[in-house]
């Protein structure tokens, strides 16, 4: 793929023209059966796990077996810049974007440090941040370019943009071995880009999915909630979920994108960390509702749009600690409630096989 | 300490006659402002790891060091029976409490499958369960009595068995290694005896703090409620935390009182599971306050009088996943959130140390 196959003005084509996967629908009632009866009958009243629960069977069912198993998880950090930076919506300077690149790689960040602590594979990609890397282990340079535009001045990404950027999560993901995957992100300014993308894709009002970010005071996120609901009014044709990603940004959500529809059409199982990735699944759904059954949502964020968002996907995430950093954090820090919930299926005692009384007659 | 030395009529002096160790309140004034100045240093946005950061603070003033370190951390799981299921107040018959301790010992049980999961050593303490075991490394036999009495009938526990279960719980921990406790429990009925624990200490109605348990249906529940209210009829004079623990009993609640007013003294941490340990808490901190800035609670269960209790003594729990198994389920699925919690505090970058930019003036 590349430019000249691409039509920018043709947006709402966008869909047939940008290579995505097929995502199947999870589909196996018998199976759903089998491992809800295996649940039921384990040394413990019924449904006193609670929503472990539910996660055990959606693993199930995501991996089409009865006892689904983790084989070498991934946690992969996308970055970018954000053009629209330049208007002052965020509380850091863009180059803090870079600077967290190389703290992710050095091992000295949030992610970092916890994705050692569950044993998760850490790579980060580098999809559009303006500044270049030396080549290192862990780090995959795709630069799609060097940040998105200024979206309050035109569409942050051309459509061929958005469909390298797409490509390039999609590559990351099918090169790592394993069967999950943990996403992550890094963008000063991204909190800007998903707040526009799902108040443009669910309606919801820009007021409700503006947050405080890295952590504006409350005239600067006056101030953003402005500018943001000024970029919403410049891209007002930005209706469809493609049209809208290249009107608002960023690469690295772009990146997610992909990375969320190879990761589902390969069944691996798709742990989504707070609202950046919230976002990318929105677009993703949008253009693969099948991808939906296949995302543990790892944990709700402060970010008051983040709420918004999951009740609008209609899901419940695993934790909910008031965290606001991103990076992942979020999913690795749910990461081990997914080994419990294969754990307990494996390996607890049924009724039977313990010689445990069931309830009273 | 034995049966001469209790005036059992005499519930009021029960404070002066229990052996109780005293501990020293958390204040370290300087050690709160080094702690909470690296965290706010670390590359991240202030408070951006939400309540982590809360509790990496905690688990620094527990220990008294810049850097927390969970050492050789120990589930305990104290089991027992209670009279009151002759009233019909459980959905499982009482064998179970046997029956699941023999199932965690023999690791087919929730908590002995998570406490693998995350390297807990798993000890059960028989405080008063009504069969005898066989003996097993992982036990501790300490019966004080083959159950409770019916405490609709008479007072569940004497005030000499009282103090005999806070002398075993107290004794298990002691004898444990490492610097921080899980603290879980088994006994059919015994969400009854929390229930009316924790109506009478805190004053709220009985039929607030009482659930389903291990699964009433509707008529059931408000069958064990009408027993629980004239249960607490029966037992009005026990009023004080000592008195209240022997009129509803069980010997396991007593047992975690000891247990947790020791790890306290010891200045471990106390991680607290579910309901039961939660009115264990309770009676611990009336007789000692200083007892509760030690505990972290590790969940909020689906029981609801567990939010209401947690509302009662003014903490937030790490995780709400709808769970009502008890066993210790909820501390073990915490506990990595505490592992988190030491070491992004040890292992993070600081601005500083990495080079990364502070927000924009």
């Amino acid at each position: 793929m590349n430019d000249a196959d691409l039509n920018d003005a043709d947006l709402t084509l966008a869909p047939d023209r940008v290579d995505l996967p097929e995502v199947a629908p999870m589909h196996d009632p018998a199976l759903a059966v089998r491992v809800q009866h295996a649940i039921d009958h384990k040394t413990k009243p019924l449904g006193a796990l609670g929503q472990l629960e539910a996660l055990a069977l959606q693993l199930a069912l995501i991996q089409g077996r009865d006892l689904p198993q983790l084989v070498q998880p991934q946690m992969v950090v996308f970055a970018a810049d954000h053009g629209l930076t330049a208007r002052g919506i965020s509380a850091y300077p863009a180059d803090v974007t870079a600077q967290m690149v190389l703290n992710f790689l050095a091992g000295g960040a949030a992610v970092s440090v916890l994705a050692r602590q569950h044993g998760l594979a850490l790579t980060v990609v580098d999809a559009g941040v303006r500044q270049d890397f030396e080549p290192h282990p862990q780090l995959r340079r795709c630069k799609v370019a060097p940040g998105t535009a200024d979206a309050s001045q035109a569409r942050a990404m051309s459509l061929s943009q958005v469909a390298q950027a797409i490509a390039v999560g999609r590559d990351v993901i099918a090169s790592l071995p394993g069967n999950a995957v943990l996403l992550g992100e890094m963008g000063i300014g991204n909190t800007s880009a998903s707040a526009m993308l799902v108040a443009r894709l669910t309606g919801l009002p820009i007021e409700t999915c503006t947050g405080r970010g890295t952590g504006l005071d409350d005239a600067a996120l006056v101030r953003k909630t402005a500018v943001l609901a000024e970029v919403l009014a410049r891209h007002a044709d930005a209706v469809e979920p493609l049209a809208a990603l290249a009107a608002f940004g960023g690469l690295e959500i772009a990146a997610l994108v992909g990375a969320v529809l190879e990761a589902a059409a390969q069944r691996r199982v798709i742990v989504v960390d707070g609202y950046i990735v919230g976002a990318a699944v929105l677009v993703a759904q949008r253009l693969r509702p099948a991808v939906l059954p296949r995302c543990v949502f790892a944990h709700r964020s402060q970010e008051p749009g983040h709420r918004l968002l999951l009740e609008h996907l209609g899901v419940r995430p695993l934790i909910d600690l008031d965290l606001r950093l991103g990076e992942g954090s979020g999913a690795a820090l749910a990461w081990p409630l997914l080994e419990s919930a294969c754990r307990f299926l494996a390996e607890m005692a049924s009724f039977e096989s313990a010689g445990v009384s069931g309830p009273a007659p």
